[in-house]
């Protein structure tokens, strides 16, 4: 089958699908080598003084069940330094979220009503670092198996501000915008009515739709995003929060059973101040390494076809 | 120290140079686990008939030196397909130069004048590929290492075309186009101005001038380019050529021996035909993991400050 050079719905950003090489999804499948040292865990009830002291938590019969602190080795401090037009300071906070008490399991096995619990500390997490001074963005993200970038086995997710929006963020809020005066809609909420019941659907209810997308940049790429054009995550619905909470568990607990495992990467994606981009999530397995090719174009090969990696998320 | 946040000279790409890490050169060399399967090396002598058929060869003393094939498992092909806006076939060919006919050597163990005959080789390989039917730029890249995505042991570079410019070379040039508007000066003939005898320099000749980047995306990540405004690599002398050869086998035996041979890729940036980009070879060794807040932001997080990288270069 002839490899294709598809680009994004609306982001000026192209892949190669090379379908050509015909895998199949359980050939991504490779036993994680991530050991557990098994010394002391940081994160780990009961060590809760060997972290900085605790920002916030969420207690469940007397224990807590998702724990807030600041990271202890930050990329971005509230220390401020010299600006020139090259150079600022990192400034920022930079946070951890344990979203799960029991050492070994993950986001994975939070139960959706448990998962919505955690969105709701992302959201007042983020909330609480725009309302400092000269915050302009606060990136949700987390990284999964050491090689997708975690130091510590534990599962967390990090929460980073910056003084400026990320430029990413800024650059797909730029784009929507364009496509907007472009096409007078939402390019994302055009993406759920364009691939709603098609071959790249994943998940679907009243309030959510989870997709994997047209141009994927790696094997097994998902978004997922409300039905409705939500700018931020204050703006979530309970019932939305929920939904979000079981297509995002529902597409990790796949890739965990169904590719052993995996390392992935997710991050949040809403709006900046000045934007109109509508929320999603970005779940990037890290099942691909970006070499020289991709290092030296900005064009990604992909082996595995989003409409494969769709069937495999539906469990056909 | 406090981490900083960097912009690049003129690309609109930021990064975090976290020197607050205090990691020292050696603290990035890990051995390599890459095992040679031991088995039939495809591209060693003697092997010649398990490749495609062989498109030219250097000689020296009645063998070659230098081998250039078709790729195998091409990521492009000059097949054919349908079109729409966000999908074309992925016209181009792509092809494989062996630099080294040395089994478990590379381009790093290269005297400068064999390096030369390698550019000499990637320069008509390109200028082959160019002159076919609606192709528009012809990328030259190198996977060093299993990590950086060298898929077989023996040392080669990879050379594909495509039928529109890589959209970071078509972002580079723009932006490089930009900085002319607003500065009359190419960006990186000022580059090499400024950086001229600074605390970044690597290296530098009558011809060339190599430097670790102010906003280096990742650890001792290298950027060789011509004194002279090249904007091609047929417009090379001779001379530069030995130069470039020098200053890149330079870089790359300095990592190989400083830093127990770590993964790295280069890809060689030239102007597109509709530009006027200042030639230069981009070295990235493979030493940082691009994990959430990277795919999330956009934005890189390097624990090596290329003032610290480029006196590991300069050997002190």
């Amino acid at each position: 089958m002839l490899n294709e050079l598809r680009k994004d719905y609306f982001l000026d950003r192209w892949v190669i699908i090379a379908s050509g090489r015909g895998k199949r999804p359980t050939d991504f499948a490779k036993p994680s080598d991530d050991e557990d040292g098994g010394g002391l865990c940081f994160f780990c009830p009961g060590n809760e003084e060997t972290t900085p002291p605790e920002i916030s938590r969420v207690e469940e019969d007397g224990r807590w069940i998702i724990r807030v602190f600041p990271n202890k080795f930050p990329a971005v401090t509230m220390e401020d330094g010299p600006s020139t037009g090259r150079l600022m300071p990192a400034r920022g906070v930079h946070e951890i979220v344990v979203e799960n008490p029991e050492h070994g399991k993950s986001v994975s096995d939070l139960t959706p009503e448990r998962m919505s619990k955690v969105i709701d500390v992302y959201t007042e997490r983020v909330d609480a670092m725009l309302a400092m001074d000269g915050m302009e963005y606060a990136l949700v993200f987390k990284n999964h198996g050491s090689k997708a970038g975690a130091s510590l086995s534990h599962t967390h997710t990090q929460i980073a501000s910056l003084p400026f929006t990320p430029t990413l963020v800024a650059e797909e809020t730029a784009m929507s915008d364009k496509y907007r005066r472009d096409n007078g809609s939402c390019p994302i909420c055009d993406i759920v009515r364009e691939e709603s019941g098609g071959e790249r659907m994943v998940f679907e209810d009243e309030h959510v739709f989870a997709f994997t997308p047209y141009a994927s940049r790696s094997p097994f790429e998902a978004w997922i995003t409300t039905k409705k054009h939500v700018r931020l995550l204050g703006e979530l619905t309970g019932d939305e929060r929920l939904s979000i909470a079981r297509a995002l568990t529902g597409v990790l607990s796949r890739l965990r059973d169904g590719l052993k495992n995996p390392p992935y990467n997710y991050y949040i994606h809403y709006s900046p101040s000045d934007g109109d981009l509508h929320l999603h999530i970005e779940v990037l397995p890290k099942l691909n390494i970006w070499a020289g090719f991709e290092m030296g174009s900005g064009i990604v090969i992909n082996t595995m076809p989003p409409e494969t990696a769709a069937g495999f998320y539906r469990g056909v």
